[in-house]
Order: C-alpha cells, then structure tokens, then sequence
C-alpha cells in the first residue's frame, strides 16, 4: 500500500518529467529549423512558407530573439484561443468532434469530482474501521470506501452517489450527442459540392458474360434509377501499380541522396554495390545506375498501366456510380436494389481520400468468414498473446543466443553487454509485441474487408479496447493475465465475477493514480514534443531533400491516430466512473489529465496534425457506446464491491443502475445514430434546390469524372489531396481570413493557434 | 426409470386417445350439421353454401350415406393432394409456409433418426457399463449414451455425429431458407395491385401550429418526394366509436336472441331486468328494450363518428402516404427523410387488414420506456410467475374458501364435493395462467407499440418460445422452477451450468418421451377435433342465428395461431436436437409427431382456418434464427454432458461447433433476411413498368383513397377484407379451377383437400 507520501513522490517525479518535455517542445518549437516539425499544418494550408534564402544564415536555424524565450508557455492559450467554428474550417470536423471526447471527460468528471469530495471523502474519513484494524494502510485508503466498516448504513451515501453520477454521466452524454449530432448536420449542410455527396459504391457486381462491369453497372442504373442515374466509374485492380509507383519513389530518394552528396563532393563521384543489401556485387556509378533503375520501372509502369485498361479481368466487380441530384444518391445508397441481397450492394461512396481500394472486390460470402476468422483470431490475441511472448522470451536468453550463433560467444560473453541482454532481452518481445499491436489490429479490420480508411480506424479502436480492458485494466486489478482470467471466468458464477473484481478494486487506486501520471501525464507531454517525427525530419532534410517540394514530403504531420488514441482515452473514462464511487482520491489525477490532453492535442490539432480523411464525426456513437461500456462496468463491480461489504441487500437497488443504463444507450441509438449513418432525403432535396438554383448550367458529369480514380492514375501526386482540400481552399479564396502576416516579428497572430515566428499572407496554394 | 413396457402402455393409451379423437372428428366431420364447423374456410371463399332448404330434412343434419362412414380416414390423403402452388392460392403464402416447419422438421429428423440408429444405437447399446452398475436401468437407458462407460474411447463416434448433426440440420436449413426466399419474391412479384404496395405509414410526424396533419404531410412529400407523391390518408383515433360499435354488436347478438325467442314461443313475450348482469332492476319486455338501445347506440355512434370529422385532437400523427409508383413507396419506405430520425419515420404500410390502429400514435420516444417496462415484466413474469401462482394455490384451500365464504361451509363440507375442490384447485390457478399466457403475452407485445397484426404475433411468438425454453424444457429437466434455476445460474459458473444441466439430460429420455406423446400426438388430434368451436357454433346455431348471414358470423374459422403455435413446435426441435446425440430413442416420436401435424395443419389450413393477414412468411427468419438457437444450445449442452464423462479433452472440438453454427446463422442473415424485410428497388420497378404498358390510364388516385380508413368506417362489414381476397378472387374468375362439384356424391375431387360432401362450382362471392 502505497501512503500519501509515496503517491507525492511519484507525482513529484511524474510533473518534472512532463515539465521537461514541455520546456525541451517550448524551446525546440521557437528555433525555425524545427518549424516543419511542430508546425505542418500550416505549410500544408500554404500559410507558411520555408524561410527564404535571404536573411541571416543563422536565423534561418536558430531563433536568437530572447523575448520569445521568456513566454515558453505562450502556446497554451494560443491553443485554446481559435475558437470551435475556425477549428472546423481549419482541421475538419473529426478533429474537433475528437477533442470534444476530452471536454466531455472534464464535464462529467469536474462535477463528480467535486460531489464526491464534498460527500464521499468525509463519509468514508470519519470512519475508524483501518485504525481499528491495525494493518497497515495509507492516508488514500482512509478516504476510500475501505474505510466503511462492515455492514455499515453509511454505504446508503455511495449508493445514491452512484445513482446520482450515473444520471449525469447520462445527461452529459446525451447533451454530447445532441451537440456532436448537430454539428454533424450542420456540417454537412454548410459542406461544399464534393464527389461522394452524388456517389455511391455499388459493390458485388454479378459477372455478365455479355456485359463488361461498366455497361452492365450503367445499364442496371438506367433502368432502376432512370430519372437519377448520371455515370459511373469502374474500379481497376492497381494493386501491382502501386506497387511499382512505390518503388519507384524509393529509387528516387536513393537518386536523390547520392546527387547531394555529389553536388556537396563533386571530386568523387558516389558508387554503389548492386547485390544483395548493396553490401555484395559490382561497384557502378550511384547515380547512373538508379537513373537507369527509374527508366526501368518507369516502362514496367507504363506497360502495366496499359495492361489494366485493357484486361478485363484487372476491373473489380464494384464500381462508384454518380447521380445528376444528392436525392437520387441519398436514395440509391439506403436501398435494397434487386431481391438477391448479396449483389449490387450499395452504400455512401467514401470521400475519394478515404476510400481503401484493396478491398473494393472481396464478395459478400467471404466476409462471413473473414469476419469469423478475425473473430477467432482477435480472441486467440486477446488472451493467449502472452504466450508466444513468454516462448520468445524463454528463447531470448543468452544460452539460446549462443546456441543460435556460436561465432558471437565471445561478445556476448563481455560482462557490460552479457548484463544488458539480461535485463533488457526478456521486456523486450512484449515490448515491441505492445508497438506492434495497433498495426496488427489495423491489419485484422483490413482482413475483414471495409472499404474506408476511416471505418477501418474505427474497427481498429474497438478492437483496442476491447485489449486494453482485458489487459490492462482487468489483468491490473485482480494480477493475472488474461488467460489465467479466462479460465477464473469459466470456473467462476456470473455472481462471483463482479464480487472478485470488485473486492480488489479499491486496493488497486495507488497503482492506478500512479499509472494515470506515467501513462497519461508524460505520454502526452511526450506527445507534443514529436521526438521521432524530429529525429526523421533533421535526418531526411539532411540526406534527401533537393527542393522545396522535397521537404514538403519529408514533414510528418501524422494524424490524430484514431485507432490507437481513442482506446486509451477511454481507459481513463472507465478509471474516472469506477473509483467515483470508490476511491474518490483518483479523480483529480484523471481531471488533470483530461486537462493536459486537451490543451496539447487542441495545439497539435491546430499546429500539427493533416487529417487524412474527414468522415464528419462519424466516430461518435462508438465514442458514446464505450463510455456507456465503461459505466456499466462501473456499476457491476461496485455492485460486486458492495454486496462483499455487508450490504448485498442493495444488490436489487443497484441492479437497476446497468439496466436503465442500456435501455437509455438503446434510446440515445435509436434517436441520434441515424444521424451518423443515414443521409435524410429532406437535406440532400435541400441542398439539390439551393444548388439548381445557384448554378443551373453547372457540369456536374465533368465535376465528377475523374473523382473517383485509383490513386495511381493521377499523374500528379499532388492531386490526391484534390477533393475537399481544394474546396476548402476555394473558399479561403472567397472569405477574408484573420490570420496576420509576419515572419520572426512577436506581433501575435489573432487565433494562430500558436505564437510563432508566422509567415507571409496566407496564399492560396493551390497544391493543396 | 421408465422401462420401454412402461413407455410402451404410456405410447398405447396415447394412441388409442389420439384414435378416439380421429374417429370422432372422422364421423363428426361427416354431419353436414357441422359443415361450418369442419370446411368453414370453404364457405368463406364461396365454394359451399348451408344445406338448401328442399331435400330431406334429416339428410341436413345427418350423414345417412354408410360408403362415407366407412372411408374414415380418407381426409389424410385428400390432405396431403393439394398441391402447394393451390395452397398458396387457397390459403395464402403465410399458412403454406408455416406448414413448411413441419416439413423442415422431417427433412431434418429423418436422416438424422436413421443416422442415429445405425450408429449411435450399436455403439451405445454394445456396453456393459449400466448392466455392470447393478444399479436399476431400461432398455432405454441401454440405448443411450449412459451406457458408455467412463472416459471411453467410443465417445468419438458421438463427437462425429454431433459435427454430422450440426452440418445436416445447417444444410437443411439454409435451403429451407432459400426455397422459402423465393417462394416469398415469386409471391410478391405475381401478386396483383395491391394497397400496401403503394403505400408507406409515416409516423411521428411532427405537430405544427399552421397546419393539420394532413396538410403537413401533402406538403412535406411534395416537396421531398416531388415526382412520386401521390396522395395521403390521416389516421383518426376512432378508439371510442370502435368500442361503440362492438358494444351494438353484442346488443344485436341478444336482440336476435330473444327474437328469436319469441318467434318459437309467441305466446309469451319474453322480458329482461335491467339492472346489474341482468338480475336485479325492473322487467322490461327485452324486445323492446333492445330495440331502443340499438337506437341510443346508433345515435351515440353517428355523434362520434361527426365529432372525429371534426375534432383535429382526434387525428393521429401519423399517415398513411401513397406515392404513384411502387418504386417511390419503395423508396420513402427505406429511406431516412429528415435530420431528426425521431420524426416522419416511414416504414411499409402492413396490409390493410393487418394494421394494429391502436399503437398507430406512439411517439417514437416512449417506445424505449415501453420496450424497457415490458422487458423488465417479461423477466419477471418468466421467472416469478411462480410466486403469485403458488400464493394463489395456498389461499385456495378448504380453510380459505370457508373463511372467505362462510355461508358456504355446509356444502363445501360435503365429502364428495370436498375432495374434488382438494383434487382441483391446487391446479387450477397453474392452468387458468397457462391458457392466459398467450393473451398476456399478446397485451405486452401490444404494449410495445408494434403497428401490424403479423409482427405483434411475431413478437408474442418470441416471448411465448422464452417461456416455454425456460419453464418447460429446462424445468422439466433439472427438476425446479425457473426461479430456483436463475438463483442456480447467478451462483454457478459458465463452465458448470452447461455441465448441470447436460448431466440431467439421459435422465430425463422417458419423461420427454411421455411429454411428447401427450403434448404433441394427442394435442395435435385434439386439435382436428375442434371441440370448443363446434360447442359454440352450435350453440350460436341455436340461440342467435336468423339469417344466412348471422350463420356466416357464428362460424369460427380461426387461424394458425402464429404466436402459441409455433412457439410448441420449436420445442420439438429444441428436444430432436438436444437428444439426437445423447438418447436416439426420442427421436421417432418426434417424427411421428411432426408426420402427424403435418398431415392434420394441412387438413386445417386448407378446410379451416382463414388467415386474418397475409405477411408473405415475414416470419421465417425467427423460425430460422430459433432452430439455430435450439442448435447451439444442444451443442452446449452436449459438451457439458461429455465433460462430466471423463471426455473432458474433447471440450475444443466442441466448442468450435456453436461458433461456426453462430456464424453460420449471421451468413444467413446477411444473405436472406433483406428479402424479408425490404422490398428491392428492381422488382418494383419491374412491376411498375409491366402495369403501365397493361393499364396505361388507371385511376390509382381513386382505388388508393379508401384503402387505410379504420374499419368502423366502412359501413359494410364485409368491406374489412376487401383487400387481398378480392384481388385473388378476380385471379380465380380468370383461371379456371379444378375443383369438380357435387354435393353428398361420392366422386372425390382432384385437390378438394377434404373428401367431403362438397357444393356447386365456385361462385365469384364478391362479399370476399
């Protein structure tokens, strides 16, 4: 049992950490070569640019202006300053939705907070159970419900605690969804013309042996949807041509670093080893030989791309098919076309960005199975990955190593090196094991066959949550591992689980206060100063970059990371809803967090992060479902708490709780998720008027001709990000921004989202 | 322990009450007093007429021809002639359908029996274990798997054919599915123009201060469904001038009594009191007072029916709203139409004859409380009844009545009299709560707010299997009430409940076997006889029938009785499969079973039972989905019994069966459910588009605008089942039938269904 005073210690350690990491951001931030790392998004909008050649050669890298050292904090109300409708415009609505989780985290918590110190810390004080009992215990576990002696009627205040936190957990998240829910619709009213709006992925189209994909697809919309139908876009099998496309980029950066370094040594021309790992065969000119390596892939690409417009058998049953109104696409996408259900499925085309084309083909029979497969697969994961782990780390000893590679004996025999593999070998399968896993989850959704990267990040999420309530949260309160809780589970009554749980919860507050600071406080600390995308960047913008082209393509700005970061934040809403009524002890430790969260993602978001696709807050009901989840959870385990304490006779009292939880999930589902899935004919017939109205001539065929192409087929590569960027971009055009102009001069910008060293009047860069 | 003498006196009483019932309904059947009673359904559709007035009056009421007597059991096979396209055609999609879960029990059961006993049978029966016990067994027990001994090699066999059961029944299952998926789509596609099909209910449609009702919808669909709207009809609360209406009738009914009284004996006029039940008050002459109360009904009505025209609180929101084409119906129904998804919620109009009115005007917000209040009374009805029954059976005793009733003390204490209360009444309340249960379950289906007929039988059907899997199935096997089973539940593990039970099986063999033979062979030919409609259609006969046309309505056709019927028979699914594997010996019975109902639903369905809907075997995914369930728990329940029989290491094989047989069902409930549930877009266009080039100029306008008024507005009664009738009716002027006429001659029909005295060529009865 860790005392107070640890707890301090710990905290102590926790904050200097966390305040390292933003004093090394606040003072890396300020120098200009880092600016591309820390400020991405502004370079992509074309609000900034490189320092130009001109100037100081110094301050091109160094920031020597010291008054912008002494604000090092200035970033934090700057972040907080752009107020939420800039935000939308500025990074999407997914960004903005995403740091509402953080602000409905503070709302249900700061009132919860402050309720359960008022009543609960002073009903669980005044108790002398711990003293009485003379083992040893600290000042946490005095203000928990450990304190409350057995049987005791003081238990009647947790018990309306817990009903009264479940009611405004509940009136938080459904005052959450409305607003998510609006925002979503107004959204997508205030939304420009955009390709998916008159478009729907038609997949699983039957094989005609009379009929290539693209007629029959015209021929069958014709017909069924004769007044709406307008064209439509085959979807080419490009696998192999991205492939090429890919490698093709790789020889150019070789190309690229071995012309700088001869352009900086022109008495040596470089040369390269052409075999294996480039450490065997004969020596040629580098860059002779990657410029006949470029001319080669390039025919290959030529010749394949020929191939793909010419075999039939390169064009995926599926095909994205427009239509003259967003009526006729509103209606095509929520219906059932032909009385066989697993042909001509359709459903709302994706933003051409978010569209994933591998799985465009997979037929509907297979995702049966695929799904069971995964199914199968994720729970082996879940709770059997620890054994693998332990066989690789039984493995990973040094007599194993010796064994494997007798001729490194003597090195690994030298004792610095042989005590570091000691120490070091065993952590590190999990290790890499735990960095691996979001990409493994994200390759198990792809498996399953989605079709836009945004639903596959949504899979990924659940999926990570699903983990980390076993793993984490499970095998830290009741110390076993999954399996071994698995098997407790079986052998165990539906009764006694909650009450095994349960009892161990408030033992386990020090370590999770603890985990709530190491994870939680220096992991985002961590967060904002970017240490790898810096590393990458200073090493690319050494070895690789030529022109400013190239350093736009070296910048990392990343993304929010769905997937892996919203699992976790959620691991912090179920923490906060269990010990509510627990350990009240650990709320403000999760308040700070949701603190700390929210100013450094609202500056990464506004600074940093290019989303790479916008799906409108289409996140939310699962968001909403966890934290649901989480509540549930809660109330099971005090239930199973309570009914160890003396007082089962609240068990039907408190049985209430989870079942008026669902059936209030089932409403906010009934009521608000349609909102996120369907497309309401009243707003598409809406739209369609106002647009008819406003431009009547407009050639919507040519719009939408090209919208929907593989990603390869574009020759330029900068048309990728075409779609709404480009529509954004033309309304900047139109609507005068606020952002002041000025380089390296402290004038502040209005809402820059950070005070910077900023740059020239923001241009419509019409690459973006 | 039954030994099979015991099973086979139990089999013989059985048969011989099943006989009795046969040849009683063998020889009633062929009074043509109780035509009305046996071939109703033929009157309904016109084919037959009452027994005219000329021929010889004893011939009218009895069959005096002995050729008829002694061909008793000639209905079998005039059954099962009919073959299913007639059926479809005679009796509707819904009852050919239902007919077919007999017929998927035999495919089913048939393999699987003889599968069993050439296998299991040897392989179980070649032991010695229960004979070296010394402990007191049957043959049965011999032939089941309790003769294994003890971790015996010999439960592999038992492994296979569990897999082998599991693949048989899936398959069966899944071509059950198809064949009934297209039995549906060719019903639908060749059905003639029908309301519904043009038609979607709107509900939650929001108030407005400007408009009505009606108005709001015109407009609203006029603007979002410009090109398809057609036209639309307010729903009215005509809750009061319904109950007006069915009290007239039940005046009616007793004025036509004592008419007709007074027709028989006119030397006394008879009188009536007035007063409380008719006992008390002053004498009337009833005639009179009858007439005058008609009158003040009469009057009462025609006030409502005015005040509804006026009144706009009586118009309900929601509105049935038809569009021009099938295609646009198709499409509003499925589709969202505005931002809120709590208002204007379209789904398909049901049937005219099948729209519930009365939940027409809940609000979409208080469904989820509804659904909340009835899950949670079901929970307790399912696992409490047991309590205020029992509560009931204690005050029911000798004391209880007597102090309740003391002037009843001397009569009660008669001996005779005395035992019978004491035999009876302790059983009493369980049975009248048992024949209640169906309507109880009804009312809460009603109370949950579902707008057609068809899905509230559907729903009760849900209910009622619950029921009936927890209080028959699981009760009779581990021998206590579903109360003490949910206490067993919460306190034992996962691993152990399966185990429980599943020990429990082989035990139970002879009881179920008994069950069987009770339950299904006898009920089932109780069930041809149809005692209690044959007692009231001739008492109705006697007291109240005047016109041919009160003999129509004293004729009680009933129908299948969806919701407590169906339930019945997934039992014997669920026991076919729990103990194919475990005691073979059960699975004839439950073939007999299903031959015998098949044979006599048949019977029913085509001279009975007039189906008061017509859903097009909307119900077959939930028959689907509860053989799938009856699957896995067999499953379950196997693997817990061979754990308990030193067979432990088998555990994972097994347990890959429910998963796959789970993932089995979501594949079919992705490949055929839609059919079920939408109506694809190609099938209504293709119908559209065939009905404009053959009726280029009809007035749907004009055929739509009656079509969903609440029935007590039609004046003519026989209005109400104007719809679907009438369309197949017209069918059958056009296509000449097969049906041959006579009456009382011998000559069989080809597919008269029923070799019976039968009436003249079918007559176009437009009151159909």
């Amino acid at each position: 049992m860790a005392t107070i005073e640890d707890i301090g210690l710990s905290a102590a350690i926790n904050i200097l950490t966390a305040a390292i990491f933003l004093l090394a951001f606040a003072f890396l931030r300020l120098q200009p070569i880092n600016d591309r790392v820390y400020f991405p998004k502004w370079y992509l909008k074309g609000a900034r640019q490189s320092p130009g050649h001109g100037g100081a050669s110094v301050r091109k890298f160094v920031n020597l202006d010291m008054r912008s050292y002494l604000k090092f904090l200035s970033w934090m109300p700057a972040a907080l300053k752009m107020p939420e409708d800039e935000l939308i415009s500025h990074a999407g609505l997914d960004s903005a939705v995403y740091l509402r989780i953080y602000l409905t985290g503070l709302k249900i918590f700061v009132p919860i907070t402050i309720l359960a110190f008022l009543v609960l810390v002073p009903v669980n004080w005044t108790n002398e159970t711990l003293d009485g009992l003379k083992v040893e215990h600290s000042g946490i576990d005095k203000l928990s419900i450990s304190n409350i002696p057995y049987g005791s009627k003081r238990f009647t205040a947790h018990l309306i605690m817990a009903y009264v936190f479940t009611c405004w957990t509940c009136y938080v998240l459904l005052r959450e969804y409305e607003i998510v829910a609006t925002m979503r619709l107004r959204f997508l009213a205030s939304e420009k013309r955009r390709p998916d709006q008159f478009t729907v992925l038609v997949r699983n189209i039957p094989p005609d042996p009379d009929e290539s994909i693209g007629e029959l697809a015209e021929h069958f919309f014709l017909v069924n949807h004769p007044d709406h139908y307008l064209t439509q876009q085959v979807v080419y099998n490009a696998n192999k041509l991205a492939k090429l496309v890919k490698e093709k980029k790789k020889v150019q950066n070789w190309l690229d670093y071995y012309q700088l370094k001869y352009e900086r040594n022109t008495s040596k021309r470089p040369t390269v080893k052409t075999g294996f790992l480039g450490c065997f065969g004969s020596k040629e000119d580098a860059v002779e030989h990657y410029t006949s390596e470029i001319e080669r892939i390039e025919m290959e690409e030529a010749e394949e791309r020929e191939r793909i417009m010419k075999d039939p058998k390169l064009v995926v049953p599926a095909a994205f098919v427009s239509f003259r109104s967003r009526w006729g696409a509103a209606v095509c996408a929520q219906t059932q076309q032909t009385s066989n259900p697993t042909v001509w499925l359709t459903e709302w085309a994706p933003e051409p960005r978010d569209v994933y084309w591998d799985n465009l083909s997979i037929p509907i029979v297979h995702l049966t199975v695929r799904r069971l497969i995964i199914a199968v697969a994720f729970f082996f994961l879940n709770f059997f990955y620890i054994i693998p782990i332990t066989f690789v780390q039984s493995l990973a000893n040094l007599e194993g190593i010796e064994k494997a590679v007798p001729f490194l004996k003597p090195v690994i025999e030298m004792p610095t090196i042989k005590s570091f593999i000691q120490g070091f070998l065993p952590g590190i399968a999990l290790k890499i094991f735990l960095i691996l896993l979001p990409s493994i989850l994200m390759f198990m959704s792809k498996v399953e066959g989605l079709t836009s990267v945004s639903s596959l990040e949504r899979r990924s999420a659940s999926k990570f949550y699903i983990f980390i309530f076993f793993n984490v949260f499970l095998t830290s309160i009741i110390a076993g591992s999954a399996l071994e809780q698995l098997q407790s589970y079986l052998h165990q009554s539906a009764n006694e689980i909650p009450r095994t749980i349960g009892v161990a919860i408030p033992m386990k507050a020090t370590f999770f206060i603890t985990y709530v600071m190491v994870d939680g406080w220096a992991g985002v600390a961590g967060e904002i100063l970017r240490l790898k995308p810096l590393v990458i960047f200073h090493l690319k913008n050494f070895f690789l970059v030529k022109t400013e082209k190239d350093r736009e393509e070296a910048m990392d700005p990343g993304s929010i990371g769905f997937d892996s970061n919203e699992p976790q934040i959620q691991l912090y809403f179920l923490l906060g809803l269990v010990y509510a009524v627990v350990t009240p002890f650990l709320l403000p430790f999760i308040l700070i967090f949701f603190v700390l969260a929210y100013v450094v993602y609202r500056h990464q978001i506004i600074n940093v992060y290019n989303q790479e696709y916008e799906s409108a807050a289409a996140f939310w009901p699962s968001v909403h479902g966890r934290i649901i989840t989480a509540l549930i959870v809660s109330q099971f385990l005090f239930l199973g708490l309570l009914s160890t304490k003396g007082a089962g006779q609240s068990t039907p009292v408190l049985l209430v709780l989870p079942v008026v939880t669902f059936y209030f999930h089932k409403y906010c589902k009934n009521r608000f998720e349609p909102a996120f899935v369907e497309y309401p004919l009243q707003e598409a017939m809406r739209k369609d008027t106002l647009e008819r109205a406003r431009e009547p001539g407009f050639d919507l065929k040519t719009y939408l001709a090209d919208a929907y192409i593989h990603p390869v087929f574009k020759c330029d590569d900068d048309d990728e990000k075409f779609s709404m960027g480009a529509e954004r971009e033309a309304e900047q055009v139109l609507v005068a921004t606020k952002r002041q102009s000025r380089r390296n001069t402290p004038v502040p910008s209005r809402h820059n989202g950070s005070e910077v060293p900023s740059l020239p009047e923001i241009v419509n860069d019409q690459r973006l």
